[in-house]
């Protein structure tokens, strides 16, 4: 947890893809005093995640440059924070640093996962030492077992999140997505590279009638738990609802979630369950 | 094969959903002379699939009188044809037979693929002889092993094929769907109750640059091959083709071709394979 965590850690590199995590990052480091430099990804970060911030853009494919900037920056610990739309390897144009680590692990036989868990092994090889965003942010961004907000899962929620929590881990041991929306029993979607914001909207087209479905979402089997760990937010709570769901499991201790206060106000207001599972 | 079965087998009752393959069986059956009886499920078939032919509209929850018009109108041998949008337990407003069937085998805890095999099962019960759409048809329904036009898949192509059979097995294996598209390894999307067209649909916006992918369509494991047998027709290649897919494919010896030379056409004309592959 950060609270346990000198102050004197040095310069933090944060490589930097979608959504507001990596901005988070930067605030709660510069909260504490800490240093930090940003690799910005082309094509992913947000422009405002930038913003007064000491950063640079780098390609994707550009790995000794990031290497380079990230060296001469005086970076020796590394967190990779927010989402990548990953690219086809037509589009990724890899320099020489980044061909040789593909001609070493192969691009197209890893799945999302093994992919990430390869460029963190890498990064080891580099010297950098990597963490996870949870272990940078307060004891807020987890959840524990048991509802967040004030509404509790129904008997018939907690079969559907059941049931929920099979298949996603079926299908994260596949490295395909993280999340599925279960009701009554029926898989209505499951997450492949879509995205679970995209899983939710065609949701709303698929319900059927009658009690709301649940939205599960696992890390997957063997995933590095510094990489890529299942998010959510307020916008999934807020879609959610416009699926008709009842509510959206996570995982207990492995989930990221990005403002808990606003996640728990949307789910209280749209009478919507949060609940952390435990799943073995 | 229909070609050894003889023409005074008797009255056929022909248990209709959606699509086009209960009006094929219709005349296929017409062409050798046999006599059909359609039971049209409410909210599925199509009004024009019953037209000329002997036939009653009947509810998916009102067993005891599809039951009562199947044995009034002399059927012995029965099949099921056509898809049917899975509803809920609560718009399903099931009758007495089916709230008996209902109570014995538990409508949450079954996959559309348990669901299907369990009404197989008891209209067996019911001294019905359940036989497969296939087994009705030409020959010609059927896709045998390699390319059915004149494209044949690429070296590229058939690596994304091996992992979508492998993705499609497993996923199929949990009763959630029967399709996968994969493009250059990523798995692009998992198809669940949406069903292929809409899966195909969506993977529109999410093909990366490059090579293009694949749709996979296998029968899930352990199913039933005389029912909700995979099928495909020339819809499918074009929303395949839209899609900046590469090809398509199915199972060999376990799958439907609606419509096999217009199939054929669209594939060739589009510059898609459709191929038939073994997966043991």
């Amino acid at each position: 947890m950060a609270g346990n965590r000198p102050a004197t850690l040095g310069k933090l590199g944060i490589i930097a893809g979608s959504g507001t995590l990596p901005r988070r990052l930067i605030e709660s480091c510069r909260a504490k005093g800490r240093d930090v430099f940003v690799v910005a990804l082309r094509g992913a970060a947000e422009p405002e995640t930038v913003e007064n911030v000491a950063h640079a853009w780098c390609r994707i494919g550009a790995a000794a440059t990031a290497l380079e900037l990230l060296r001469s920056n005086g970076v020796t610990e590394l967190v990779l924070a927010g989402g990548i739309r990953r690219p086809s390897m037509a589009s990724i144009r890899p320099d020489w640093r980044a061909a040789k680590f593909f001609a070493k692990v192969g691009y197209r036989m890893l799945g999302d996962d093994g992919l990430l868990s390869a460029v963190v092994k890498e990064l080891e090889i580099e010297g950098f030492r990597l963490i996870g965003a949870h272990d940078l942010l307060d004891d807020g961004a987890e959840i524990a077992e048991g509802p967040l907000g004030q509404v509790a899962p129904s008997a018939e929620a907690a079969a559907d999140i059941a049931r929920g929590t099979r298949i996603a881990r079926a299908v994260g041991g596949l490295d395909i997505g993280q999340a599925v929306v279960v009701q009554q029993g029926l898989v209505l979607g499951v997450e492949a590279i879509e995205g679970t914001d995209a899983l939710l909207r065609r949701c709303a087209g698929l319900r059927r009638e009658g009690p709301g479905g649940v939205l599960v979402k696992l890390q997957k089997p063997g995933q590095d738990a510094r990489i890529d760990r299942p998010t959510i937010g307020a916008q999934t709570v807020t879609l959610a609802a416009e699926a008709g769901l009842q509510g959206i499991a996570v995982e207990a201790g492995a989930t990221l979630l990005l403002d808990r206060d606003e996640i728990i106000r949307a789910a209280d207001q749209a009478g919507l369950f949060v609940v952390g599972v435990r799943t073995e």
